[in-house]
């Protein structure tokens, strides 16, 4: 698959690594410089280049949003049409200072997105679990036991292409339903965030759904 | 420990039975007919007898709160005053027809539940998994690997208690940190609730944290 990520940062970065060394087609954009894309495509081992949003987004299969809530725009901007496409989002909608959700309980950042890019097919998905734990998940990936990973999307394909993205990661994917579902999925997030960062037990953190 | 049950439904039904059996004396009450909570303490097998909810707040050491949250304020009334008390809620703040929740994003039942009680110790707990999973983990709870509970609360001793009632019916107690955390965990639920009703793998799901 081609792949292209919008927002090379902490979770864009190591995702984008982890899609190229499964085997995909990656091209990463919109980091802090020019350098750290190229140094990212070239660490990751595999057919992995640097790219404007534009080049990421228009030749993609799927497109992975990895940016900071406030930067969607900007991102979007730059990537220009993506009808069609299929939009994997682990950008979470929090405010500048990270501290809170700019939009919950009636809405969630998965649907606001989904609402501005109404032609785009936008899968929730990978916003779940800190970046830090996705190596170590990745270099697990033949255990019998996998963590579990949850997404929601409105339409069926492109959930398909999600899940497969998040089975390639390492992770066993659980379909959540629809997009609205989100609304528990993002403050979800912020639990997983808290017990990865203000716990004692470190950020590696990962979680398991067990039906018995 | 001596536990008072204020909501003999499905949930507190099974949690009473299975305080009781993990040695604890338990009070069930508050549930749709007197019949109810004497089958209830007669089926607990251990120390467990039906009670007003006066009866089982006034002498426990925890009270569990496990009603509908359109009667919490009768049944706290009933209760009368739990100053001091360890207030133990699985509450959600869920409207008459359970499709939302009443309070979120900027605040919590949980929260809402303290601040109706500013002079319990409310610790959020027990809410984050189906009631039909209860039963199943009691019984497997000498295995090495068990499901997760989270909890959180601002009392430290009243989560200690809490922390320990989850011990005992089979679960690895994880602390979330203070109350206010209980608006991820909430919603967290309606996840878990989506993933057990609306899934097709039934409702018998726990969940487990992983650091790796």
């Amino acid at each position: 698959m081609r792949i292209g990520i919008l927002g090379s940062g902490l979770m864009g970065g190591k995702l984008g690594t982890l899609f190229a060394r499964a085997g995909h087609d990656v091209v990463f954009s919109y980091a802090r410089s020019e350098q750290k894309l190229k140094k990212l495509a070239r660490d990751a081992k595999g057919k992995a280049r640097a790219g404007t949003p534009r080049q990421a987004a228009q030749e993609a299969d799927a497109i992975l949003l990895a940016v900071h809530w406030s930067r969607v725009d900007d991102v979007l901007q730059q990537a220009g049409d993506v009808s069609g496409k299929v939009m994997v989002s682990c950008s979470l909608p929090m405010n500048a200072d990270d501290s809170d959700l700019v939009i919950a309980h009636t809405s969630s950042g998965a649907e606001a997105l989904a609402k501005k890019l109404p032609k785009a097919r936008v899968v929730s998905a990978f916003g779940t679990v800190p970046s830090e734990v996705l190596f170590d998940v990745f270099e697990a990936r033949r255990r019998a036991t996998k963590p579990s990973l949850v997404y929601c999307g409105d339409d069926a394909s492109s959930k398909q292409v999600a899940a497969q993205l998040i089975r390639d990661v390492g992770f066993d994917p659980v379909d959540a339903g629809p997009l609205r579902i989100a609304r528990y999925t993002e403050p979800f997030t912020l639990l997983i965030a808290q017990l990865a960062y203000e716990g004692d037990q470190g950020p590696e953190l990962a979680y398991r759904f067990e039906w018995r």
